[in-house]
């Protein structure tokens, strides 16, 4: 059964095309920087903003127009389950993700939950085996069921604790049936609402021991994926402990856990802290932890999560950039944690966005390597940073010199020190004729 | 000499009091907790704000009416040093800060520049015997020379690296002569006006190379002063590297700097990375970094640094809390990193917004005291986290709890799990009655 | 039958009290400043945040306990009226406020939806004649239904506007049969999501015909309420036309339709526009536009409407300023248009939280009055404002200069002019003191 | 004399030049949408942020090396005429701006610093007729002088009004002796520090004076130049009272001074509002209020003007957009009220930067128009509003609707209103694809 009739598998027809069904810059096999696109993007699509995404905000309801959605419970688990896979090979991206609340309903007790999940589990492995879908990630839903109102790893209730353990571990095994090469936390009630009535302490506390314990049952298992963690500021709370990728890593090394992490960073969330999507990136590059990218955009001038698609050839470039300096993005992926605006609500538009983010990114690729084949970040930083390559900038890095030996060296200087311009704006300039002349 | 003759030393006179030139809450010698609100306090006067500022802001010019402003350079610091123990004395601050720029004029050289220094150093030294005031903390000024447009300590060009490792081996000096019971490196250049021409890479592992170098350097002239680092995520530069407490604990972690810092926290600093400033002094405080105050307030519909003195009675609350519960500031103090408005330009305006700020931590330290005295929130977080203290809680603190235990606990429970309310409204409520009848 | 069996109607008990369930300052017969407080603060309860918020955000489900819901449909509406009565009584609100959809559910058809509502108004106005409980205003929910996805009176769709007016029709139709003192207009889908496809300049006629229309049919009906706008600058649209009280008046002037309306002005939405509540509150005064004010408060540091409850003194205190120095709020009130947070969702927060809030405003009303009654900022101003009341400053203000007079009176001027400082540090911390002194 | 000495007039190289100091877009006689790109686009030089901006900010010093800084006074005044018509020259910008106090410095008096402005006005009369350059606008800096601590117009001292008001007649005279354009008026100290100490409605109402006054000076002496204002939200003031485009007309309308001005409108200023550079076009455009614009961009992560070079692409194609729908920019053109960053100190980024945002000016230009040309968006929005073109929707354009007669017809109807989606993803999409392959 179809449930995309009027849509077939999308091709590549290049920059000239019309078709809004088609791709202009993804050409999954076309090779850019010594591998194919396919290999570069690993691209994957989230299935909350796919299949469970209802178009309903704080101030209105679902306005989704999903033909599919004719029955409810399991029997809607499995008939989305077809529908992911019918997307995925239109689409042709090669994997997806999931939370696991977005795959099955939950029962009236846990054992009946983790039944759910079994059910749909074993259909997504069959749905695997069939089309060649990898699932990226997976990871646990711990922050629309009512009894998270406190937190889940950092609740104020043990029981809740438990539970939420129980339910990770439950995601583990999930991870191992699926061959899922990540296994994601993004701590969505992890945090606190007020100050005024949290004892922050003991909260972070309790989420190293959760990350330990993960970490100790995954090993039981056998589970080898990566773990990721995905930061964000504040949204639905107040403060969210991995508010960025700095805080994060901080976390990380103080319990000693940061050799068993690495970062999943999203756009929108560098928006929320402040932040650039590229800042992210290399914060987490140079500390060895770029894990994963949730790929989408934020809107600067409002204060909460858009998720829309990725259509900045500015932003997108620099985060392909990063990937690519980081010699590329290991087991993770560009996964498009994205949801077509309110207005948006045809089933098409599902295409329709996958295919403008997907686009970017395939375009951002091309632009980035053709700056890194050409050395134009590379030249412009060696002339900057020159003096440090040579006499006391030498020193400095080598570990030679002390305030000593460079106050002798700066009372020995006459005149004043001349720095030279970065000429910021002509960098610019020339980075945007790379967007335009990019084919 | 006097420069402030119409303003005689500031007495407390309590609430009552409509003599703006009175203490209404602060009475050093007052009994709070244990120990004296002058011990507690350890308020300190900013040389920047109060001698040098000028009002002059990106679209105007000096405003400030300064009657001692009749000579210039080394002679005008000299006069500034008088003004200095005159108004502390005045106004009764234990303590004092500066930048090194702030005291004397540079020179010709760095050399010259350095003999300014010491001419005003020794100036000080004599006035702080003859008062009994004492330096809270000194800093290098590496921000508003040109030399300093692409960084210090991260610089681009090694001979401004040189430059201001010279510049800091003096700072610790002085420290040393002045007996600073800290020394504090605010990075206001340090960080990055685009990430497009930036290693970071290479400028943070500078930074840290520069940071060593201090404290080999500390340890071989026998500083044993704290350090301590003062977080800002952005301006001047677009980002700074030490953006909030958490980024600056996981640099200092990654370059094994953590045991020799602590953090100078700024409530308006705080505020521009989106902080309360409650927030940044409890990461400090469980981190055990919480090393002093700047003290002041911002506007939160402005993004810029406007470091007003504080006069917001709930965050001066919360913040005295956050001290208490440290077992103070340490060696620390509340330095008011705060300047009065552009249009508060005549002189006895240093004492009205003095006068502010010291009465409002003030009355902030006694209405924290007494919530700490009526274990308003111990109680609450007792309650709050009570499941944590037995049973299934309590082996997941002491580490007896794995993910199959806690899952076995949870699929043996029966309903589902029990949350509290946090009555938070309730408590904003309380906490508003303390405000009002704590005298 | 009682659905708040543990809470008796709440009375002052003044500042000491430790009873929760008790106003500490609100007196509802204490005369202040010529009138009692119930006259001048006109409290109302928000139906939609008091019975039918469910405590679900974008993340959660709804956490709400809420006894009484334990039936569905109208049967569930006719319940709400009687906890909205009870609730309104213990409580000693003398006003509520409520959306047509928060009373009663739509139907199958737009008349199917009218009937519900005619059954659901009869017995509003049977409680309203039992317990004396007015309506303050009601307003139409013209943004939950898919319907309006792409606007209401500024839909796309020409079917939408007809419903549109359908609805406010019905509305208004419902405000004569209650008594509604005001009839309130919140645009939540009149505006934007991009510009990109959006025909600002035939949507923003559409909306003037709109009020044109409802001018219209309140005439033909003889409602003589007053007409008030709430502006609000985001969430859910990128950008609603009604931005702050400034564009909404821009609006209003343009098409002629400023005599017949006024502004209901919301704390949070004033936040969310860069705005303080009391410049809102100023803005509307100083053009006659001051109808009534929705009481929350956000978090500065969030980007969303947060619609926390208001307990932030100094916010509340100018509030009240404001208003006083109005005359008075007129037909408008004090509406609470806030919610109780996710993590406090025992019924109990329902009181505990309008306690909290009534309380504020009534210290606010206080410490306003004071200031008045001391003529605070009259003098203030009188002194800083002095140079306009004679002179060259009195022929300004009468018209009696121009260019060439005022270039002659400059050019005849010797010496730099000489300005008074501002003092604001001062000015804060007497305010301060009128906070923690007014009893 | 030249100042520029190793830089050549600009010349028009096409899209694939490496040269740095050629356009790449800008052709000025390149005919785009029936007009020169000249013609369209009307650029002009700021001098403030070319000739005397000298990188200061407010932690830090002077940076930029401008060779030609080697006098003072008046004499470095006329120096700076030199550089100005070689820079214009040189660039090929017809077009330059200025605030009196740019071109002159300030004498000892009104009188004499009239007369300064005298003589750098005949200085520049000379280099106009020379080199045909023309002044696009000119205004009064009434910020940065310490008299205006408390505003200008909007003074709290009746001195002050008189002394701005000698200081636009002045600028007005100087309007007509040079042919300004247009005559501009930016309020960088009309507003407020604090609501506290602030009479709005007296300050509004002398602004108002003001601008009666200078329409009236106009007149009689024969300026017949536009008058623009200029929207800014904040900073150096914490609430401007021009805060954007909608409270400005606001005001004009209040005042009927509607007829008399229209709106320069920059976009980093819009930024700084919460707008987008193209929502304050569009609110100008249907208001018939757009004058001219100051080509900028702002950091959207940074709180405070930037004041950065155009250079994205998205930004500035929706403002050629307006611009070009608007019919032109009228009298008006594109200002580059644009300072190179600090880091770009050297002489030739003055040329960069301006090659930088001419060129992306041009290629706006050039996309918008290709947009235009295909009807890009006049198609999209012929079919999203088509429901208004017949039927009811006719009615309700036409006025021949009402409440009743929209009720009827809603009542009428059977089944659920029909949506059309706006597959804005696409849309954006669409124009990537219009800015990648626009030549």
């Amino acid at each position: 059964m179809s449930y995309f009739k009027n849509v077939s598998k999308i091709q590549f027809e290049g920059a000239g095309s019309k078709n809004p069904l088609a791709f202009k810059h993804y050409n999954e096999n076309e090779v850019v920087n010594g591998k194919t696109m396919k290999e570069h993007l690993r691209f994957a699509v989230a299935y909350w903003h796919t299949l469970t995404m209802d178009g309903s905000d704080p101030f209105g309801k679902s306005v989704m127009v999903r033909p599919w959605e004719t029955v409810s419970g399991l029997d809607l688990a499995k008939t989305r389950v077809e529908v992911n896979f019918e997307f995925l090979e239109k689409l042709g991206a090669p994997y997806y993700c999931f939370h696991d609340r977005d795959i099955a309903p939950e029962g009236s007790s846990l054992k009946e939950t983790n039944e759910n999940l079994d059910v749909i589990v074993g259909k997504l492995k069959e749905g695997m085996k069939q089309t060649g879908v990898k699932l990226l990630w997976n990871t646990a839903n711990m922050f629309s069921n009512p009894r998270f109102v406190h937190g889940a790893a950092t609740t104020s209730n043990a029981d809740v604790f438990a539970y939420a353990a129980a339910q990770v571990k439950k995601g583990l095994e999930t991870a191992v049936e699926l061959g899922s090469e990540n296994y994601v936390f993004w701590g969505g009630r992890e945090g606190y609402e007020s100050l005024l009535n949290t004892d922050m302490g003991l909260e972070l506390d309790n989420l190293a021991r959760f990350f330990n314990m993960a970490i100790d049952y995954a090993k039981e298992i056998g589970y080898t994926g990566q773990f990721l963690i995905e930061p964000k500021p504040k949204e639905p709370t107040t403060h969210q402990y991995d508010f960025d990728a700095a805080t994060t890593i901080a976390f990380l090394q103080k319990y000693n856990l940061d050799k068993h992490f690495k970062l999943n960073l999203e756009a929108n969330h560098a928006t929320l802290a402040g932040h650039t999507f590229e800042h992210e990136l290399r914060v987490a590059r140079i500390n060895n932890m770029l894990g994963s990218v949730d790929a989408n955009q934020g809107d600067p001038l409002l204060g909460w999560d858009t998720d829309e698609f990725p259509t900045d050839i500015y932003s997108v470039t620099l985060a392909m950039y990063e990937i690519l300096e980081n010699g590329g993005i290991g087991s993770g992926g560009v996964n498009f944690d994205a949801k077509v605006r309110r207005g948006s609500f045809a089933p098409e538009d599902l295409f329709y966005s996958h295919i403008a983010g997907m686009d970017t990114f395939a375009k951002g690729l091309k632009v980035a390597s053709k700056l890194i084949e050409d050395k134009f970040f590379e030249n412009l930083l060696a002339e900057r940073y020159a003096s440090f390559k040579t006499g006391i900038g030498a020193d400095i890095v080598a570990g030679k010199a002390n305030f000593k030996t460079l106050e002798a060296y700066a009372l020995a200087q006459t005149g004043e020190i001349q720095n030279k311009s970065n000429h910021l704006e002509l960098t610019k300039a020339q980075i945007n004729e790379y967007l335009y002349n990019t084919k």
